[in-house]
């Protein structure tokens, strides 16, 4: 596949898709957010070829999503662990996880799903605001040039 | 790349990336998103291969993620039009954007922007919620089987 370097897009999309923007790398990240921290563990999670998995993995810390860290049991292995800029991609795989329940799945169709720890409930569809907190709908929206930020008037 | 089909798999994350798990693809609902409909435009945009254009306007329209209609100005050309499943993806490309925005991009970098076509102000960072409107951090959520759907006791 053709590939382009996406890192000087002035698109936030486009260059986020060029540190994330395959289905492996997004797959990882996902089963780094639900506790996986070692190579065989996401091996056998994703069960893709293991160059391809290391190819992904390097990546991610090179982009600073993972970084790896000595074993938390004090055996030889390295562990990938989440930074704060990785966990926040959590956001983008909820966004993933709700458009997949909303078209992909029939009804009743066993699933996996995204809870409020504290209550076991179902967290909420993710909303578009306004900067005062009111809901926006799809077509409320669009994209434009921002202008660089200026201290605001008080 | 070996490809593995997630069109079973349990969790909604995998399966969305089946549809929509390459740059490209959500790069063209991005367009798309923006008023584009023609396959030179797509390709204009895009600068991608034709052949993978093509290939995965087809994959889009046989997910229903776009259909084809007639060219709205009589021509002969087809166009490409976002379903309202398509139109969901908003919220992942929004999700996108905005940890791009927030990790990708130096203070001061011109960057295209989401804002509200009313005000022309950004719109606000996607928040997790629970079920009844609360915002949850990062850590207050976890992924788990969630039960099939049962009639609610009042």
């Amino acid at each position: 596949m053709q590939k382009k370097d996406f890192n000087d897009a002035s698109c936030p999309v486009a260059r986020t898709l060029g540190v994330v923007g395959d289905w492996w790398t997004l797959l990882i990240v996902r089963d780094a957010l639900n506790g996986v921290r070692r190579f065989n563990d996401f091996h056998r999670s994703l069960g893709c070829a293991k160059n391809i998995l290391s190819a992904r993995l390097a990546k991610l810390v090179e982009h600073e999503v993972l970084r790896t860290v000595p074993a938390a049991d004090g055996s030889p292995y390295r562990e990938y662990e989440l930074t704060e800029e990785g966990k926040g991609l959590r956001l983008v795989l909820l966004a993933l996880r709700q458009w997949g329940e909303a078209n992909l799945f029939e009804p009743g169709e066993v699933r996996l799903g995204m809870v409020d720890k504290a209550t076991g409930r179902p967290v909420a569809p993710l909303e578009i605001r306004d900067a005062d907190g009111r809901t926006l709908g799809l077509d409320d929206i669009q994209v434009q040039t921002l202008p660089q930020p200026q201290p605001q008037p008080r």
